[in-house]
Order: C-alpha cells, then structure tokens, then sequence
C-alpha cells in the first residue's frame, strides 16, 4: 500500500511505536495519584512540555495538553470571554474546518466574524488581515501552514499587527510543528495548536500553548477534576504524552525536504512527459504537501480502480467523504470541477522512487 | 510494585497492550479519509460502537467517542441548552470532582444546582432526589457507582422517576461499565459517559452514549470538522478506540467479584488479628473499591515509608494531590482527620494474597 496522505496523518515514527508498546504496558497509573507510579506519569507529562516548550521558545508551564490540534483550537478561541467588551474575531477562509465551526458557533454566542481570503497563491498575507483589523478585534486566528496547499502563512507579520493593536493572536500550527523553525516571542503568538500525529506521534494527543497562561482568566473546555492548572479535565494518557514526546524528538530524521522537493520534481517530469495535463496549487509550499489539479485524468475513476493500492485524498481528510469541492480551493478561485479532480498529496520518508513512479503510472492508466 | 489503586487506572489487560503495539503500527491513517485506510480505521470505530451499545442495550448510533469519561460528563451536562426553560439540575454531592465543577461552570451561566447527600452508607436514594424534584428540573445527573467507595446509586429507581416527570436522566458510568450489568432501557437512562482506563483499555478514550442521538439538537464540546456526526471534534484515536474495544471483550475474564471478596477478607481478618482499628466506609459496595479507615496507623508515615513497593490512594486519584480531605467522605459524615487516615484501595486480577500480606503488614508496621 503506497500511502499519499501524511498531512492527514503522518505514519507513526519507529521509535514512537517502540516506546508505546512499552509504555503502555507501564504507564496505566493515573498521573494525579501521589503514590509512585502516579509521580511517574506526572514526570511523562513535564518531559513533554519541556521538549514542546523548548521547541518553541516557550516554558513548560504555558503548555496545555489536550487531545489535538481540534481541541486545541477550541480551547484558545472559546477562551475569549463572553462578556469581553470586543466581540470581533479575525480568521480565514482556508482555516481548518473545526476553526470555521468554531467561528460559527461564537458567532451565534454573539461574536462577529470576518473571514479573510488568500491570495492566488494560498498565502493569507498581513496586509489583508491588518484591512479587517478594527478597535473591537479581539483575536486574530490565522494557521501557519495550510493543510491542503501547504502554503506558508505570513504569521510573523501577522503577529507584528496584533502587538501593535493590543489583538490576541492565535495560530494553528498543527501542520507546520516540526517542519518549520517556531519561537512564540519572535512570532508574537499569543496561543498555538498542535497535533501529535501530524509528526508521526499518535493519534489522540496535542497540546495549547497560551502565553502567561497562569495570568490569564481561562474557563475550560473540558472542565475536570482539578488537572492541568483546572483548565483541561480529563485522566491524562501518559502513553500518547510519551509518544508524542519521542515524535517531537525524532521527527526531524523523517523529515527531509530536499528529498520530498526531489520525489515532487520526479513526479512533475513524468507527469508531463506522459501528457497529463496539470497545476500544483499554493505557491512556496511546504514540500510534502502537494495540491494536484489534473485536467485530463478521471479522477474518480483512479481513486477506485488504485483504492487497493494507493491511500490519496481529495482534499483534507476531514471533509473528504463530503462530496462538496474543498473549501480551500474554491476560496483560491479554482472551480469546483476543478477542485473535484484535485488530489491532496502527502509525502513522508517511506516514499520511494518506485513509488512515484507506481503511482504516476496509475494516473497515466486513467488519463481521458 | 503493589499497584493498589485500579479505581484510579486499571492496569491494562495483556490482550490489549498486545493489540496496541499492532494497531499503532497500522492504524495511522485518518478515519475520516475515503481511502482504503481511513475506510479501515472508520470500520474500528464502529466495531467499538457496536460492542458497547450491544453491552448497555443500545444503539451503535447512540454512541459518541470521546477522550474519557470526563469529556462525556462534560458533554453530557453542557447539552442542556442555555435557552432552556428548565434551569435547575440535581445532582450528588458525591459525585467525581470533574461533575462538581461542570456543575459550578453551569450554576456560573444560569443554572440553578441541587446537590443531593448520601446517606450514611454512601448510598444516594431515589427517595432523597425525589425530594428535590422541581417543575423546573431540566436533567438529573447521578453516578452510577461512586469511586471512592464503590457504593452503587439506585439509578433504576432514580431513573423511574425521571421517566415519569419528563426529566433526563445522566449517569456516569466510568466505575460501572463491565462491572455491573447496565440496560440502558431498563435503567431509564439518557446519557450516560464511560472511560476505557477504569476497565484495563487505554488511557485517552471513552464514549459517551446519548438517547436517539440524532433526534436531540446538541452542541458539541469540542467543535470539529464533522467528525462523530459533527458532534465532537478531532481526529479519532483509533488504536485506543481498538483498545477500548479489546477491553469490553476482555474485562470479564480479569474481574472477578468473588476473588476481591476473598482479597478483601483476607485483609480484615489480618488487619483484626494484628490489632488495627479500622472501618470500612461504604455498604454493599463493588468488591474491588475499599474505602479503609484507619484509627491507630500513622498513615503518612505509611505512605512515605512504602512508597517505593506500595501504590495507593487517599482519596480519588484526581484530587489525591490535594491537601484537602476528600469530599465523599466528608459528605458521609466522616471528620475531617479519619479522612485524612482513609486509603482507597482498588483491587485487580493482579493482586495476590502475598501481596495482600505484604500490605497488611505494611500497615501494622505503621502501628501507632
């Protein structure tokens, strides 16, 4: 099976497999019991607030964890307020589909939502965010990098504007944690959102960073018995904190871009040598997230015909039994025709030249 | 190491640590994604609703997966919706400390909260709720069985009543599920909330189930992008959802009643002969809690002084860092000082009567 969807889920890393099948063996104690098992797991949970915080030029005790990167973003946009005198949020119109329910639902709680749109290019600039910006902007929730397109969101300037503007800035860095070089201070980012599994950790645990998380007045999403400061309840799973740990560790050796950039060119070449006749979406994309238009290919006809040996998506994993065109091209202006025969593809390191060329071949076998 | 303490966490089952190390090789992909994978990891997920709603006489639509029993009580009893006529809620005042600050969260935005006590045997009545019973009551919220003594609730009772005056009936059923037989018909129940830890699965899961699930117009906890009838958010854990599956399948075969009745005689009868003075709190409670208090044992110096070969509890795990004396024993009439000398024993399949010996003579060591 030749699986094309890593920005879905990349595939668990071999240390973080190793260490869950031990961990889970050892780690069954409850990480607020004080008895020593119990101080064991607590000890689990600072080593990865530790890593994470460092990772990100942070302390530890600005990391929350949750269950991912959904529930992340809950917590930071839920965290405003409801009798917050501002009631005007910043988002995007390419943004995760939970941050666009989230959105939703604050707006029916009473909040007003503007929904900048990217360029041409998938880019979601500063310059689009700061025309929006007013004196009742509240937060400013922008991702770092698109899920769909991998495009490189400007969220260093982005951060700039909301200092200036005294705004409260969020981003989801579910994709990009790991791939691209973070410091919260540098950024100006106020809360950001992570996912274990999108760097080969598992599925089911994430984690919040909020700036002065102890000055702040935050009601909690999930409240509990006491765990996490009393801003996230919940027994925490100290084997998925482990992994997610190790992820953090170890991702950085499969993660190469040079070569994803090279099985991406391999690709192109003999897409066009063939006559397959397509775009790539997004420009100055994160290499392994590959946004695939192809114009005289049955789409459809290939994903049936390979489903038992190529794992692709059309558009984000989320949403994709939907039968809607991705809300990320259409806001890029791609037609819906266009955006229904767009393949979402997800290198990670198990991706090998025969691969490509297996699944290139694949595409030709169902060019019209 | 003597784990003592299954109430908190109950020591994973072999079958399941078994098929975690094989899932998390294999179950990567996203189950929301139409490839053949994510079809794969969809099918887990309802093989576990479908293994659960068989076991509570249910629905597999009826079952919503969630992070543990926390997040269900909290979806739970936020469900009530804040334009409800109905604003007053009954609960326990003996209750996990996770319902009690839900409560508190919901009193905050409008509600009003009856805390019903227990008697004297940690038993919560149909009769004491009965009494509580308003025009206004929107939803009644009782634990099935109480996790510090293992006292079991008369929820039949308790669900009779609400049947009859049109009141929802929650439970949370994290100690309960595959301890006590549970038909959710028979019991009257509306909702009620489930962790896979307390019966030897995975930390990080559970589910919670919700009467004709798609008849009710509920707002999620955790917003996402459609997942779980876009009812909770986030990509689905599905190693532990197999998990959790593995462990409904199994836990019968590692929790044996009558053997924890023998354990716990055996610790009696030792404790007797050795001249410690102590009392059971709690009648008529599931074998493998036991609340003990102790009149002549220095239990701090208990603590400390074995800590490296004994693990176990005062009071709940959750709050057992805190200094306070735990709120269900206080709320049966216990002072605060023969609180502070309670131990929360859990029994598992893994204990045996050596064990039992070596923590009986533990506590006669610390004789005062």
């Amino acid at each position: 099976m030749i699986y094309l969807d890593s920005a879905s889920s990349y595939p668990i890393l071999p240390e973080v497999k190793e260490s869950l099948s031990k961990s889970f063996r050892t780690h069954y104690a409850n990480s607020s019991s004080s008895h020593s098992l119990g101080l064991q797991e607590a000890e689990v949970i600072k080593n990865l607030k530790e890593t994470l915080a460092e990772m990100i030029g942070a302390y530890a005790t600005e990391i929350i964890i949750t269950s991912g990167a959904t529930e992340s973003n809950n917590f930071a946009l839920k965290s405003l307020d409801i009798d917050n005198p501002k009631k005007h949020i910043i988002t995007s119109s390419i943004e995760h589909k939970c941050v666009l329910n989230i959105s939703e639902y604050l707006q029916n709680i009473g909040f007003e939502i503007t929904y900048v749109k990217p360029n041409s290019e998938g880019v979601i600039t500063s310059n689009s965010v700061e025309n929006e910006i007013r004196e009742d902007t509240a937060i400013i929730s922008i991702m770092h990098v698109n899920n769909e397109l991998g495009t490189v969101n400007d969220i260093q300037k982005i951060g700039d504007l909301c200092y200036q503007n005294d705004i409260l800035f969020h981003t989801d860095a579910a994709q990009s944690l790991g791939k691209l070089p973070i410091d919260v201070d540098e950024l100006n980012i106020d809360m950001m959102s992570f996912s274990a599994h999108k760097i080969g950790g598992p599925k089911g645990i994430g984690a919040v960073y909020v700036r002065d998380l102890k000055l702040k007045n935050i009601s909690p999403v999930i409240h509990g018995a006491g765990q996490e400061y009393g801003l996230r309840g919940g027994t925490v799973a100290t084997p998925l904190v482990s992994g997610f740990n190790d992820a953090l560790l170890g991702f950085n050796r499969y993660y190469d871009m040079q070569e994803f950039e090279r099985l991406k060119d391999i690709m192109c070449r003999k897409l066009e040598e063939n006559g397959v006749l397509f775009q790539i979406n997004g420009c100055n994309t994160l290499a392994h997230i590959i946004s695939l238009s192809l114009s005289n290919v049955n789409v459809i006809l290939f994903l049936q015909k390979y489903s038992d040996s190529i794992c692709v998506s059309q558009g984000s994993a989320c949403s994709s039994r939907n039968i809607e065109p991705s809300h990320v091209l259409t806001a890029i202006g791609i037609s819906n025709e266009v955006a229904n025969n767009t393949l979402r593809i997800g290198l990670h390191s198990q991706i090998s030249d025969i691969d490509i060329t297996y699944f290139v071949e694949a595409i030709i076998d169902c060019k019209l």
